[in-house]
């Protein structure tokens, strides 16, 4: 066992079984993945990565089972509870640089500038995460989980949430899921870094009322406050960090530069491990030069660009999103210098299965059932529209329709 | 100036002012009486007292003002902050033993004993303190404030709520809304001491962003996830520490054991200041082994009581609403072995200038009109049943009953 | 199992078998007794009691037990564990009311006031805990370690310091120790209600470090620095909280008083557990309109009394030590109006085998021989002198003597 | 002003006069410089940059200088408080990439490969900050700061500690000292995103008690315990952080790479502001394949290097210093897969007028003549070595040397 000091969980305990995939450069790559993007230019203590992000969801992990294990009375053995706690460290080794800013990018570069990309939305880090995994690691986890069959296949199922069992259905729940250990980190650690309260919650008695029932993961019903408290720290990370308007600004600014490298073929999407190991933060500040300077300088110092400082109302925003092949157009002949980026994010919603569970008396129930104010939670929707100074004529055209069709919040 | 080491806020700064206030005995009195009652019989480390939750609330009052002072252009002068200060650290003097809980131990005397006694809900403490600041620190507070006229009755209508100019509105305002100093230190303070994250909001954030417009206390449009953080924070801790069940049952026992003392004439209501100022949690200690060794055990050992451990939903609620006649009678005839405690709560509501204000681009407006979240908040409502083991059949007719009416949360 | 929500260590888990410990009366007494006395009245958050002090130390002797057993492959079983814990948990439920303020009390009712009083320094809390457990709850202790052969004798012998094997060697040094639970919990929980830093080291580094070997607790040697960082944080509570100039005056006041009481014959020693339940701080509080007016205003109202501010150096002390005489006359002819507080501490001292342990690769080494900074600790003394208002001359004198020969810091 | 959201200070304000200096390139630049290298190895939280250091150092400037001006009743404008505080503020925009390993890797390029480079030790960074400011943005400060003669030379004078004045003899102290506003920023800063304890003391409390009096810095005695404090919790970051060995096994090979690319002309040093800007983490990273891959994967992916786990005595350090030629020679044949990483730091020392002063009632005095546990603090000195697996038998080699002379600690 091996000790990492975080200033979230305190100290992190990698398993011996582990420190093999720890050191494998598939993972130590994250190091120079930033979590947040350039969310930096805001809040000037963001610049951590995916590597303690990672570190941080296998910690917690392991926690939940063990206080899942012990509620449930569930038959789990440490070599799989140490492959669950595996597959959470591996979930985001597919990313790109700059994470979701690149997968942005990729849909910027298809949709504006017509390019043949590689692009699944957000699930494009999955596919890659599991493409890595595969070529990168899979022999090392086929001796490290010698007792395991097929150890790669529950990884890639437990991934692309496709469980086919009991055991990889619990662990794609506390992987991906409305309450689980990916976001519980994330919540806490990039609220940390950020310095706002915002993403609190309390994790320490949430872990502790953990229950894995019917295939399903529920809380028991006296955390239903912490429950609530975490959806709503969730969203107003989201509404202030996040999607934080100047935020937003700077990772459509990226997501330009990034799209302008691909179209012009400066750089192109890594077809083997080799070139996706250096595929990182790094080698797009590398190639920062090659993009017009305008923008690079926006990137690099947070120079030359505005934003139309009007919030759009929703009515605003279905308007604009109704006009969006003529937005293309400005951002397309603009070169970029007019910039527009839309945010969304739904807090909680039920459907199928999808749910939070809450164990009572009765059995599992679904949050809804019991909480009015899960039910006031509304989807969040956002855009910025952002231009350079010297196409002040673009930002004004977008101004002036925001602040014509503006009415509501 | 004085320094003070507090917890929440670092240093409390203490203007000269305000010295001879802080060193009168009925301020200091406020050392001995708790903050939250018996909370510490299930939040072992919430032993604090109304003596550093005023200091927090002056602390905090001259800060808010500062923000308000140049946010909104007022004209206030430093003897107004400081009376306004001295108004918030005051309004609390007028505190019974154990505070809200001897408020609620007067209901027991008169509505279930029959006791003749001054009673006047919520607001006692308020009648009280206006009393205790006239006779104990008027001459004191003229010298001080001298170019003010009339600083008793300034104070006076503020803690009563009946300002009679904008200062006195702005005052009020500070010290008694839905968003305030007087919470925003119980909020901050209280999971201080409890250990629990639930009471956490962005003061920081929230002071730099008040104005006082047209009467108003407003908060600008961008701190309203804070403002609907604060207020959920403050349901979190009525949900779980204010009204958890356990803290209510002790309060039940306590409010018993102090309407035995005052209805068997062990205690008498403090009819001058010297009287008063001995009235605090040691008189009634001192007094405990006047009640029944019952009471008394389970006020100092935690010893022989039980509680209905099922949770009477809202129609539940209602019926034994309907029957209080007969649990009145139980009550009575058990000589206070059997309890029963009711809490409630309004997180938030508007009604004529009740609201908390938003200031946006469009002026001031209300949160209800800005905030689909705080619609769904709704009042808390609960009630909590308790009994000696030596009358175990009251518990259990009440069990009964309420395994009966459960149906909802 | 059960959990308490505690400040300072997340949640205290209480295992099965100690339940019942903590429902005893014994312990739940310790709820009416504060940690530190009087030092609220300079630090006003400092109302904390023995009770989640006693708990905190039973946390972190099983913490500590937990990663020497592992670290040092000892065999020692959960009833063993279990035992120690409650051995940690009950080390401070002989406590008299306001724990070392009473013992000071008792010196000065015998030195001063010549009454004859069961007095044994600070040890007196000891003795009377032993009494205490044995009377109280040695049936129960018996009933729950029935695999042990006599619980009560290890408990008495691991208290009184006089471990006769291997397991109770171990228990003492937990207990006991330069560096051990009690002082752990203390200064984190001190330092955390009184709001200041100084207090706080790295305990999650410290407790995965320790061994036991030879009979001794150790450290490993790269826990050196936080071993230094805790003698240090000590030292530090000590010179500013413990020691405080305005804290000693208090608690030198409320010595006084309690010396008063007792040879007033208003108050006596406790000589069975009845009496010893009550024996607490409520009960000083109930019987403080006994002593003159001068002393109760002081500890209520923090009224009356001044202090001479000039601090004694070091050969300052020796003179005052030398006219102990003088000044005892001196505080007896003022009825206590006149009073006078000594404070010492011993940061650290190596002799026999008392020492702290570090863990080399050439075996077990001490402190003294790895680390120059510890061989820099001194010593604390101090000397606070007050006086109330009325015997100002007394005053006088005494700030004439130590401006007289004060000379070094 | 503008406020930024902060972990350590809460909100950090920029005053308007300075909100062009912080959108200045050479400030915005240093968002791409680490603060602590590659101290995140170890510490995977620490990737906080000099960018908010230095705004950090900033607001401890203003806040010190707002307490000094009141405490010592100075006559000091807000012109010059800004001045202050925009010198405070640029006194890291010389900072090579990563910081104090360029510096070191200079060292290494002269010193081990005959390079001519410029060189100035720890000195390199205020050289080229001085050039940089001139350059880039003096213009700008003298527009801002119309009524100051010269600021260029003011903010020259003091980033170089020379002095004319004593408002730059304050800014001097304020800036470069053992206790400043530089140390006091990273300590806590640095300590928060290690997530460790050590770095923490009473900022708070320190700079109220702040002095400037006959030119010296000085803090209120009182405050004496925060000091020594501070320079322990400095000293201790040194030893747990800054020197750990696996930090400076890891910034010797980063030394190496970039001693390798200046020597091959891969990089050269910045001739001018354009080339300067660019001159940062990101570039090295970009040119790491230049390096051979042994030292890329190293750096890129914590790959293939061991370190000689024995500490070296101070006999030891003494010993292989002696014998510097035939390191250096083993380093430079191995071409840098071996590697040598030497520490020091002087903890504290009095010498002219470097001193910490305090100020008692016989004025103002050296920290030595008041403590003596500062006289405790020695030189810290530590030697790694390190060597690629390859190269096994250098390892080998130092090993036996190193073992051969331990002796002390």
């Amino acid at each position: 066992m091996k000790l990492i000091r975080d200033p979230i969980h305190g100290y992190i305990e990698i398993p011996d079984r582990l420190l093999p995939v720890v050191s494998n450069p598939i993972f130590q790559r994250l190091r120079h993945i930033k979590q947040t993007a350039l969310a930096y230019m805001v809040y000037p203590g963001m610049n951590h990565t995916r590597f303690e992000h990672c570190l941080g969801v296998m910690h917690l992990s392991i926690d939940f089972l063990k206080f899942i294990k012990s509620n449930s009375k569930l038959d789990l053995d440490d070599e799989f509870i140490e492959l669950i706690a595996t597959t959470a460290m591996l979930h985001d080794v597919g990313h790109l640089p700059f994470s979701h800013t690149f997968e942005n990018a990729l849909l910027v570069a298809k949709e504006i500038y017509g390019a043949n990309v590689f692009e699944k939305g957000k699930r494009t880090h999955v596919e890659y995460g599991i493409k890595v995994i595969t070529e990168g690691i899979s022999a090392e986890l086929e001796r490290i989980f010698k007792n395991v069959d097929d150890p790669i296949g529950f990884i890639t199922r437990v991934l692309s949430e496709t469980p086919s069992n009991r055991v990889e259905k619990l662990a794609t729940l506390i992987i991906s899921n409305f309450i689980d250990a990916d976001r519980s980190d994330y919540l806490l650690r990039d609220s940390y870094y950020a310095g706002v309260g915002y993403g609190k919650f309390d994790i320490e008695r949430l872990k502790r009322l953990l229950y894995f029932d019917n295939e399903k993961l529920a809380v028991l019903d006296k955390a239903l406050p912490i429950v609530e408290q975490f959806l709503l720290a969730r969203m107003y990370m989201f509404q202030n960090v996040y999607f934080h308007s100047v935020v937003g600004l700077y990772n459509a600014i990226l997501s330009q530069a990034i799209a302008h490298l691909i179209v012009n073929d400066v750089i192109s999407m890594p077809e083997n491990l080799d070139k996706f190991l250096t595929f990182d933060d790094n080698l797009i500040f590398s190639k920062i030069h090659h993009v017009r300077s305008e923008l690079r300088d926006a990137i690099l110092y947070r120079k030359g660009f505005k934003r139309v400082k009007i919030e759009p109302s929703n009515e605003c925003i279905d308007i604009l999103e109704s006009m969006k092949g003529e937005i293309y157009e400005d951002v397309r002949s603009s070169g970029g210098l007019f910039v527009f980026h839309e945010f969304n994010d739904v807090p909680y919603r039920e459907r199928r299965d999808e749910a939070v569970h809450i164990l009572t008396s009765r059995g599992v129930e679904t949050l809804g059932s019991k909480s009015s104010l899960v039910g006031s939670l509304s989807e969040i929707k956002k855009i910025v529209v952002g231009y350079h100074t010297s196409v002040q004529s673009l930002g004004e055209k977008y101004e002036k329709i925001i602040s014509g069709c503006v009415k509501g919040r």
